[in-house]
Parts: structure tokens; C-alpha cells; sequence
């Protein structure tokens, strides 16, 4: 578990956009295993208190995405479309179904650091300087950084 | 021709984004589907001296379409996805594939305006104001209003 750092999450001052960067011990083509398998990406992503349940998964060049995120009877939805998926980079858009006309689009990059490690990058980039800041209000650094310690566990476990 | 007015396109001081607005002797559903069918599409978008040739379209929520702009051997093209296609409201991403990196967010509002007029609203977002001011000095305006004026001429002849 000596590996878990938590991720940099930066507010940009003069656009509506949130960055995200971690460095994870696996490589590109792993980060992008995790982010691209359907079945991988759910066993990580969100919070530690909901699971994930796919609904729709096609991450291709312009094919789409649906999950829900679950919580005993609880169940938030998300979907999206891939714009662009390549090795070392996915351009996404992103929406919470409970407000659906929110869209950000979420750019996604997977940089070599040698050695086996790999920074991950994101940029999610909205209309709006007061929806970027309340999202940053939500919380949601809790599900990232739960989300994302899940996926180094994986990696050291060698699941990905 | 009396119906033919500019395109008022603007830039907005504090965020990435060119907004624009036109209204059109049509309803809501005419507008919509002269956005969304790729025959009718094909047939006004772009400037008078191209020709549009669609090479992938599924105007759905999670499809995604991609066309070339030609004039004789010179081809651009362009593609994105169709993140939601509502009779009053399409968000779709877009990128010039000579410039591959950049995508801009693209959200279109068809608005009743009473009597068989429609406000079309459109909003491009990208992730700097540099790129945003190149696209606006690069004399876009051109195509945009040579454009919608071949979509008014379409429905003034009953074509959409």
C-alpha cells in the first residue's frame, strides 16, 4: 500500500476546468486497460460505499458508455459518448443523469514516466465557472481518491 | 430572399466559448431535422464553394458522424459523436481532423419562437481562449452564414 498518493485536483482560474493528475505503478497500456475494459473499470471506479453497474460500454472512437452507480436502493446514472479513444489519450463527454443537462467534456492522458510508471492526466471542462465549482463543493475528491486507490490495489494484485 | 439575415456570433468575454444565434422561417421539427438527416445536412452546411460529403452518420444519442468538406482535390474533414439528440437540444463534439488534438463541445437549441419561426442557438466550448480566438480570425463567419442561408433557401423551397 506504499504506493497510495492522493491525487492533485486543480481548480484552473481562468477556465471552467478541473485537472486531475496521479502517478499509478503500471504502465500506459495498463492505465488504459483500466479505463477501457468494461469489467476492469467497474471493480474501481466511484466510491468505496457503491458498486457499478454497466449498462451500455463501447469505448471506441465514437461509441458511448452508460453505468449506474449503486447503493443498496440507491442508483445514480452517468453516460457519455467516446469522441476519441487512442492509447495515450480518451476524449469523453460526461453526464449525471440526475442533471441532464450537464455535459462536461473529459479528457483523459496516459504519460510513460519510465520504470513501469505512468501519470495519469484528466481535464474535465465545462460552460460554466459556478457548475465547475459546485461539483468541486460535492465532494467528490472522495470517490476519486477511493476510486483510484481501488485501481493500485488491482494493479498490485496484477488484475489489470 | 427578404428572410435572409446574419448570423450573430459572439464571443464570450469570460469563457472559451462562441455562441450564435439565427432565426428561421421554420418550425423547431424542420430545424431539427435539417440538422440530423445526413441527405438534407449534406446539403447546406459549410460554405459555397464546398461540397459535403458524409462518410459515417448516426444522428442518435451515442452515435456519431463524420463528413469531408471538398472543393475539387482539396478534402477536410471533420467527426465527433452525438453525446444527446433531443428534438430540442443536440450535443455533439467536434474536431477538425487536420488539427486532431483539438475538440470543441457543441450544443444546439432549437427555440420556438411562435408563428412557424425558430431561434436556432448554438454554443461551441473548447478548453482555451487562444484556440477560440484562432477559430474566430480564421473568417469562419463565412461558412457559417453561406450555410444557413442555403438552409433558408431549403426551406423557403420546401425542401426540409
Amino acid at each position: 500500500m506504499d504506493r497510495i498518493t492522493e491525487t492533485v485536483i486543480e481548480a484552473d482560474p481562468r477556465l471552467p476546468v478541473i485537472r486531475m493528475s496521479r502517478d499509478f505503478a503500471a504502465t500506459a497500456e495498463q492505465l488504459f486497460r483500466a479505463h477501457t475494459d468494461p469489467e476492469l473499470f467497474a471493480r474501481w471506479v466511484g466510491p468505496d460505499t457503491m458498486t457499478t453497474r454497466i449498462e451500455h460500454w463501447d469505448a471506441s472512437t465514437g461509441g458511448s458508455w452508460r453505468y449506474a452507480s449503486v447503493r443498496g436502493d440507491t442508483e445514480y446514472r452517468f453516460r457519455g459518448c467516446f469522441h476519441d479513444v487512442r492509447p495515450d489519450r480518451i476524449v469523453q463527454t460526461f453526464t449525471f443523469e440526475g442533471e441532464p443537462d450537464g455535459v462536461a467534456l473529459e479528457t483523459l492522458w496516459f504519460e510513460d514516466l519510465g520504470d513501469g510508471r505512468t501519470r495519469l492526466r484528466t481535464q474535465s471542462l465545462v460552460d460554466s465557472f459556478e457548475g465547475r465549482d459546485a461539483w468541486l463543493r460535492s465532494g467528490m475528491e472522495v470517490g476519486v481518491n477511493e476510486g483510484y486507490a481501488k485501481l493500485e490495489r488491482m494493479i498490485v494484485d496484477g488484475a489489470v
